[in-house]
């Protein structure tokens, strides 16, 4: 019991430390293209082809691919040592640190809604964390692989597929360009098998660093080339997507999906919800709706400019009192106190 | 054991439904008001002192404050069951339900920061509820007399007399006209104490129901009067608080600091926390300021449209790829994938 505890603080700091690495990187990318752009707006006659790769050579750019990687490593050794419903939906705080870091290094100034948006996603995630389950489903590749020819997970792999094979072939081509759901239903419900597979690797990683001989086992290298199957659809239709529609309207919706079918994907697999008491459950879903509240604050409203002063909180009221339409508070007020006093 | 838990849920609906006809109350008081106001253009000679009275005739403004006076009875009387730390700010629930009827009834459309103010509110409502303290507190009035005799409590209530009178006496002439807060915080510390004394009336009332004599008791009309005393100031400051500001801002203000100082009232009256986890209290406190930025959300951006439409969710790229700002994430995505394929 201590055991699991400790192990599931640990997944929760490789959890949170990935995200601080991977929001991180996309400033570091980002202010080197910055440096690289000052760079280059001085030697205005640069040829455009060598200019393309110039990035190669800015130091930034690599710490950002670095910090990147690292965040990418930790995320995937989350996964070995807490559940997938709490490691997914933390991926929200990437985006998190990514905004106040931008606001802090890149001079962004972030509006009202994207601050609302912050805190909206730290509270979410708190409930999330206190309400996660906190024992480990599975200890070894054994136990992975019963839970994985278990008849529930065979029903879900395959119509995952299924539907990933339809939508890939009949849908995405008619409709892929018209409509930004169909690429990235392809990305989110593939995207739950790589969660699978990362934790069933992620436990093997565990069981070889103490001893076992995992290496001889097929189902560590069937893992390894279903991971790398499921990735490479992944990020070849996120990017189709990311080249046709806007990043503010991808990233709120892919988080969604993917966050959702990791969770049901992890439902099917390890039946941790049975374990849940009913306030555990109301919890957890509680702060994934908050945490997505929070992701469309920050997205959806991020091109308008809006500060404190440009609120509607001016702190007197008109000469006349009540302008325009009368607020339902106000009225009922005036109704309640105006008389009592004439 | 079973019968706290019992009480907590009585406690509980009736705090909700309390929230449902406190809301309702507002509709129907603003409806009448409206069939008043048709009534009166038809009729347009009447004399103004009279129609200052008209809403007496109205059996729709009957209605509405039947439904606030069953409101506050069902707040009352839930405060007799559920700790105040519960009770208090699902109060928030009002602002919802007043604000979901408004879109429903009087056709006041909610713009999207309204909606999602909403959901807010009920996202924070249920995790505030699932870390209450199921257990009672307080079980007779001599239990409360004990309570309210210590140390603890009675330099609370001194020092929040004490502030009052500063604040009545040397802030407010002075201040008050110019700062939202100060009538705010005298209501708000005031209130604290009116709950105390709900609480007490209310075991009270109880003891009086099974049989105990309670009316003998002196500290059961020391809380009657206290409680009098207490709504008399609260109901005067909030008035001339309402007079010169703006509803918009007092609401969710006073929403902020009246439940904060009833739950840090509570808290040393009843030492529920003491008896929390961790978990619960961090619970709890994400619950809470969930439902403060729902009800920001709601009011603050109350009198801008916005609708799905006006938000900056166009699907497609514009033809240039980006312009203007440079999105972080496009950037990202725009160095990592490009290169690839040139």
């Amino acid at each position: 019991m201590e055991v699991y505890r400790k192990e599931f603080y640990i997944g929760l700091s490789l959890a949170v430390s990935s995200s601080v690495f991977i929001g991180a990187s996309f400033i570091l990318k980002k202010k080197g293209l910055l440096r690289l752009a000052s760079k280059g707006s001085t030697r205005a006659g640069t040829d455009r082809s060598t200019s393309g790769y110039a990035y190669l050579k800015e130091w930034l750019w690599w710490a950002g691919l670095i910090s990147m990687g690292a965040g990418e490593a930790a995320n995937f050794a989350a996964y070995a040592f807490a559940p997938a419903t709490l490691v997914t939906p933390l991926g929200a705080l990437s985006v998190l640190v990514s905004a106040v870091l931008s606001s802090y290094f890149l001079n962004e100034r972030l509006n009202v809604h994207g601050k609302i948006g912050c805190l909206l996603c730290i509270i979410g995630s708190t409930v999330m964390v206190i309400h996660a389950p906190q024992e480990e489903e599975v200890s070894s590749l054994n136990v992975m692989a019963e839970k994985l020819t278990d008849t529930g997970f065979i029903v879900y792999a395959v119509s995952v597929v299924g539907s990933s094979l339809v939508l890939i072939f009949a849908v995405a081509p008619r409709y892929g360009q018209k409509n930004v759901l169909v690429y990235i239903l392809i990305c989110s419900v593939i995207g739950s098998l790589s969660v699978s597979c990362v934790k069933g690797l992620g436990i093997g990683i565990k069981e070889l660093f103490a001893g076992v001989a995992v290496l001889k086992e097929p189902l560590f290298w069937l893992l390894i080339i279903c991971l790398v199957i499921c990735i490479t659809i992944q990020i070849s239709y996120l990017n189709k997507a990311l080249d046709i529609f806007n990043t503010s309207i991808i990233t709120p919706i892919y988080y969604v999906f993917f966050t959702t079918s990791v969770m049901a994907c992890s439902a099917i697999l390890f039946k941790e919800w049975l374990k849940m008491t009913t306030d555990g459950a109301l919890g957890t879903i509680s702060g994934f709706f908050t945490i997505i509240l929070g992701i469309f604050l920050l997205h959806a409203f991020k091109d308008i400019t809006f500060t404190w002063d440009s609120l509607p909180l001016y702190l007197k009221k008109s000469p006349q009192g009540i302008h325009g339409n009368i607020s339902l508070t106000q009225l009922s007020q005036a109704m309640t106190t105006k008389p009592m006093k004439s």
